[in-house]
């Protein structure tokens, strides 16, 4: 069985952990196969070094080498070389890069600058990380640099700015007025995205953030007719439970977008391929009907492994249920 | 007054720290300022990243944060880094690059990434190690890309390697039959090199490498003749002392040229411009007569830093003792 998904950073990541783990105690799904298209629109060049968060924070957390505490980053790091770099004077510091992190992105900047894809370096940095034993292939949606771009006005006037800068540095805490997705336009899909989406038999939506990264990722030429167009029932998780975000910035990031923070409105960006939606005990009250789109009750916060595998388990058996759109 | 050195790695590090404590006790010298011109030939590219041995052995050394026991790298350094490299499968590990160093590399590959020169590149980092406080200027011999490459015989018939690969890998332990500088032949002086030793009041050549380092240096289309030209004294150290090389593999440098390990044919190698030859006791009887040579005895070993800058005193004096070449 084949299985793609969409993902972000942490709350994907999280989420597809849980989904490997569930799968591993399903004796009759011995056979699937996870295939995750992975957000690079808040890829970044620090110090001259090509960092791709969402994909690192997706390897990190599958290779069981994620900082848990934090969510990114690899546990038990040190920052030796990031302080030494503000010994010369070399900015930024808010963008936080530990040792051990730090070979990962000089190892794939290295590989970059040798003309291997993103892809290829993708797969190269995956093998350390064991996704092929886990029966995980991840993919970036695109071997083409994408730079998510914020809009905002602060007292130089309104400028755009790195989404990092906005995310990490600033905590969203200045308002988006919007994103633009410098070379998404003319960002051709990855090998095996388009593949991945068309050949699926489940296509699930992990509760990432619905504007700057699965939205990135649907913004990709292609991504979305695969979406409408295939044979696989999508199911997507709300990040939003109880009118705010279970984690991150989505509510600034909706409210860009003019859309007030509700599962809702997510399922609203999702309408035109979404077969089935998870929301939160209560929340499916607060869903306008949609025509085609059936939405569930499940708890959806993810404390711990355990109940992070049980939300996947569970959104896999809402499409496992659902069954292919035709045929 | 105006010093101007030439120098490799290591032994031309001590040897100008020691020039540097000599200075700071001379109250009739206290207006002197030493304007060191390294080797760049040694440069290599490693995991992406440009790494100038010489450049920074000098930096380190008389910035105080050179690891004394190698003679190279930054005291207290740990090798995360590079050992997660080595996870990704990442080669080569011959090359030690310990997590400090590498923030230099890091800080050094991003300027250059951005257009700066190394003179410029050079002055940025030089700046965290407070040269301009010790009155000193270190410049690179030249802005452009030199890389040395050994020429030898192995089973994979007649290649060329890096210099480094020679030197680090193989402990300079493969006959070599002949160097090529890459580069060398259309290298321009780095601005201030020329100016330096045309203004110099005298001018020092420590007791590096003569072959691969100050070799390398004299091979910069214009430096030779700027000191055969110039009106300051050309005082040298012999890096050889009883027939074999204080540090390093000099012999195995000399052999591919011909030429015994001997002060002797190390000063035949810089003859058409040297004023005054130090060596150790008892090694002025191997030397030919020559020219406009003067050969003095002085104590050539560096145990400790005490002794370097005796023995950099000593050659001082026999520049100063010397006087300019004419006027």
């Amino acid at each position: 069985m084949q299985i793609t998904a969409l993902a972000g950073g942490v709350g994907g990541a999280r989420f597809l952990r849980g989904l490997c783990d569930h799968l591993r105690r399903r004796s009759d799904l011995s056979d699937a196969r996870l295939t995750i298209v992975g957000n690079t629109g808040d890829d970044i060049t620090m110090f001259g070094l090509r960092v791709c968060p969402d994909l690192d924070t997706l390897m990190y957390t599958l290779g069981d080498g994620i900082d848990e505490s934090q969510g990114w980053g690899r546990v038990g790091d040190t920052r030796t070389l990031q302080g030494e770099l503000a010994a010369y004077g070399v900015q930024p510091q808010w963008f936080g890069l530990g040792d051990l992190d730090l070979a990962t992105h000089v190892a794939r900047s290295q590989w970059l600058g040798q003309g291997a894809t993103l892809s290829e370096v993708v797969a190269r940095l995956g093998a350390r990380w064991g996704l092929d034993r886990l029966g995980v292939t991840l993919l970036p949606m695109s071997d083409d640099p994408v730079e998510t771009h914020v809009v905002i006005d602060d007292e130089d006037g309104r400028r755009a700015i790195h989404f990092q800068e906005w995310w990490v540095r600033h905590q969203a805490g200045i308002p988006a007025r919007t994103f633009t997705a410098v070379g998404l336009d003319r960002a051709r899909p990855a090998p095996g995205v388009l593949e991945a989406i068309r050949g699926a038999d489940v296509v699930l939506l992990p509760p990432s953030n619905p504007v700057v990264s699965i939205g990135i990722v649907l913004g990709v030429p292609g991504v979305r007719d695969a979406l409408r167009g295939c044979a696989a029932p999508v199911v997507g998780v709300s990040p939003i439970v109880g009118g705010a975000p279970v984690r991150g910035h989505a509510d600034a990031c909706l409210a860009a977008l003019g859309l007030p923070t509700t599962p809702d409105a997510v399922a609203g960006l999702y309408e035109d391929f979404l077969d089935r939606w998870l929301v939160a005990p209560g929340d499916a009250a607060g869903m306008r009907r949609r025509r085609g789109l059936d939405v569930l009750e499940r708890p959806l916060l993810m404390r711990d492994r355990t109940s992070a595998a049980e939300l996947a388990g569970a959104a896999l058996d809402a499409a496992l249920d659902a069954g292919p759109r035709r045929g």
